[in-house]
């Protein structure tokens, strides 16, 4: 399967994928939301005992394989959770930015950890 | 900011949006996993005593702008974490469905739950 | 090992696994709140494709033995990030019930899902 | 409510406030364990951009009535899906902890973290 660039046609394979294993009644938000908490707590198998600092040579050296293929999964589930639900997710994303930059505006936020006290 | 349906410009601005804040020392691989498993556990949050048989309309109904939020939220980070690991979001999703053609043949796993046993 | 009804019982024992392979340094509070995440993670994957209706079955059931092994690794992990963070976690959870209290008073809350529009 | 080192009493005062809110319906164990990924995820969302060297002081420091708030919806979660789910905590991490003694043998683990490629 060559790589595509669109979110229309990523969401199109992961709908196919699923519709050719009539795995809809499944599928529901709920059971979605359920299987992203279970593939981000794979992601986080990979890092719990792993430095800040030497994270980003993990997951380009050894963990690399695995790393992509659970960030696969993370991907595969949240666009299925988008067609789902009917959500655009280039739209949501967009507009989740567009909130932030209200909430945290350059000035006070450059630097700094997005919530200070936490 | 209007929508798009390119992964590689969404990548652009969450860039765009992390780098005007100098956020790049906060934003390793590891610290993203964690962003993204709290993201995902705000996602449960509002699903978490919704029967399988109303989250569709429940999403689409009253949970819907609170929904939409959380989504973007974890696609951002999703996003981000590709960028930073140098992963290719698309390719990541279009591999891991290559392999799970393998894992779950068509005839084998039509109509049952992923994991039958589960 | 025999089992025991008392937290501080446990809470020993997790300390002394973990003492004897002279693992405090990966066990600092973050990496312990990831390894929960993962664990957690675990048991999502047990029931993501389970209706509500049929996850009390199937945890007696089928799924008994992988269940209760992964409850024991969040047990684990809880006690062993109380044990780091010097938190009684008897008190922790009695405060907070306390609390939970006055946040649902029983004729409000009654029946209903803690939070009425989630 | 005082505090209590017996799992058994800390359990009874989780199934009373329970009970008393006639929450049975929606706390099974799928429920639960969706509830727990939300408020583990509220425990990463205070350390998801802490260092490993910070965590410490912070969790004993200006996180600490937050964090400790955490812990106790966390170990309420745990408690009632034991409940539900007919699980003896004190047996279920006892048990992990002896099959854990053969996994990660003394000599072979010490120093190292639990699973050294990770």
């Amino acid at each position: 399967m060559t790589s595509t660039d669109s979110l229309r046609e990523l969401t199109q394979r992961v709908r196919e994928f699923r519709d050719q294993r009539t795995w809809e009644r499944f599928h529901d938000p709920k059971n979605l939301v359920m299987a992203l908490s279970s593939e981000v707590g794979e992601l986080s198998a990979l890092l719990r005992w792993v430095d800040n600092a030497d994270a980003d040579d993990r997951v380009r050296g050894e963990l690399r394989g695995r790393f992509v293929a659970e960030v696969g999964d993370v991907g595969i589930l949240l666009l299925g959770l988008c067609d789902r639900a009917g959500i655009d997710l280039g739209e949501a994303v967009s507009s989740k930015l567009l909130a932030n930059e209200g909430a945290y505006p350059v000035d006070a936020a450059s630097g700094r950890a997005e919530r200070p006290t936490q």
